[in-house]
């Protein structure tokens, strides 16, 4: 796929298991990584303080991936990112797994945007214009081809 | 829904983060443990040494939860599984979390079987009757109410 | 050692890496939740919030571990825990950590006794009468023999 | 100190704990993430195949942290990080984390040099020449400031 965003990262020994392959657990977190690095790259944090204290944030409402290879230690894994669909309340972004010419799985995270204080309930709200501003659905996006 | 089989876990301080609350790449790895306890409750392992010094092993084809409340350190977690489907060479398994009344999220895990020796290419296999003697699918299986 | 406190857990698939043994890493979280189930055992949390809101904690000082045997995928590991000295605002633990007549490591945690409110400054306070009434040194604890 | 090698890495969501800050096991993880990426910039791995199958790895002797100044989700993080010791069997690596002018913490990992068949036992060995060629002490290696 074209993607609006990509990161790419060498895959630590610790991330293995004894099967000699990545841990599946560690995709989620790979997915996680490039969420985050795309908000920064918007000037935007995943849990943004507001002036009262309060955060905005993006806890998780489901994640899931499918595995097409499997990947080492010591590989480079490039993670290629899309916001598939922003809705109201929540944001959808696909994500592609490689490792050079083969593709070693896909996933999809939605998250809903969330009002909260610290130790309080959380509170979903439509997402602020800030956001919108500035995350855009990959459609509408400049393309970079991969 | 009734389950084939429950563990309990309680949340640990190293699977919270800075919001307070379990990090979600952790229902993956509980997923897993429910998993990797069932096959010991029938006497089978998940890395399972053949006389030869191969392996049958279970590789994840795709993971999946979706987050409904929220959990936090020192709670008590209740993972419920099912069997819920048995391909000729995959199991299906759902899980369900609650704590107490609380349903927190609920998942899917689907797993290949295959054989292989270690540092070489995995391969996929029919499932050997050894497993099919001893995991069934939830609907066969003796209920536990839950 | 004699211990004052014992935990048993089993090892997990994701705590392997591809050298097939325990990622050492894990250690400290072992010691930790051993550290944590000592807490609770005497009613008292490592993370205690106070009727204003603010926290009682106990952030690390120190952590070492030195590793004599590898430890493997589904077995069992045995934390034995003391508490070496009690300082008037940390805690010195030592750890041994046993698969049946095999010694696989040992370890120490140093923690300091914390106040503090959520987003600000951690500060170092002597520890309460509550803990010390609770938590004694290892000497003068009643032996639990091992 | 001056510094053999350095990285810098950017603290990661799941890196953090409850209590807002990074849990500290994780400054073990970037100390194996330092000494491999420095193994890797000499053309060596930590876990190098040999032409008949079996390997030659570093498992750890023990590791060491200390913790003087909390760390936070998005910071940059410095590894800085020198050869202490070259025995005929181990490594001793010392570290020191900075973020900008803040010493994080500071730890030590001694490593032992072995040779091993996947699935059998690790045998303590010398360090080969093609080790001792590239990886030198630090009094001995051209210093970069830091």
């Amino acid at each position: 796929m074209t993607a609006q965003f990509v990161i790419t990262r060498r895959i630590q020994f610790s991330e293995t298991d004894l099967a000699g392959i990545v841990h599946f657990s560690n995709f989620y977190i790979y997915m996680e990584q490039a969420e985050h690095e795309f908000f920064r790259s918007h000037g935007l944090s995943i849990m943004q303080q507001q002036p009262d204290g309060s955060y905005i944030g993006w806890p998780r409402v489901s994640a899931t991936c499918s595995f097409t290879a499997p990947i080492y230690f010591e590989d480079l894994l490039e993670v290629r990112m899309n916001v598939s669909r922003i809705g109201v309340k929540s944001l959808t972004m696909e994500f592609e797994f490689w490792r050079d010419e083969t593709k070693i799985a896909h996933g999809r995270l939605k998250t809903a945007c969330c009002h909260f204080v610290h130790g309080e309930q959380m509170k979903s709200i439509a997402i602020p214009a800030e956001y919108l501003e500035k995350i855009v659905e990959a459609d509408s996006a400049p393309a970079e081809s991969s």
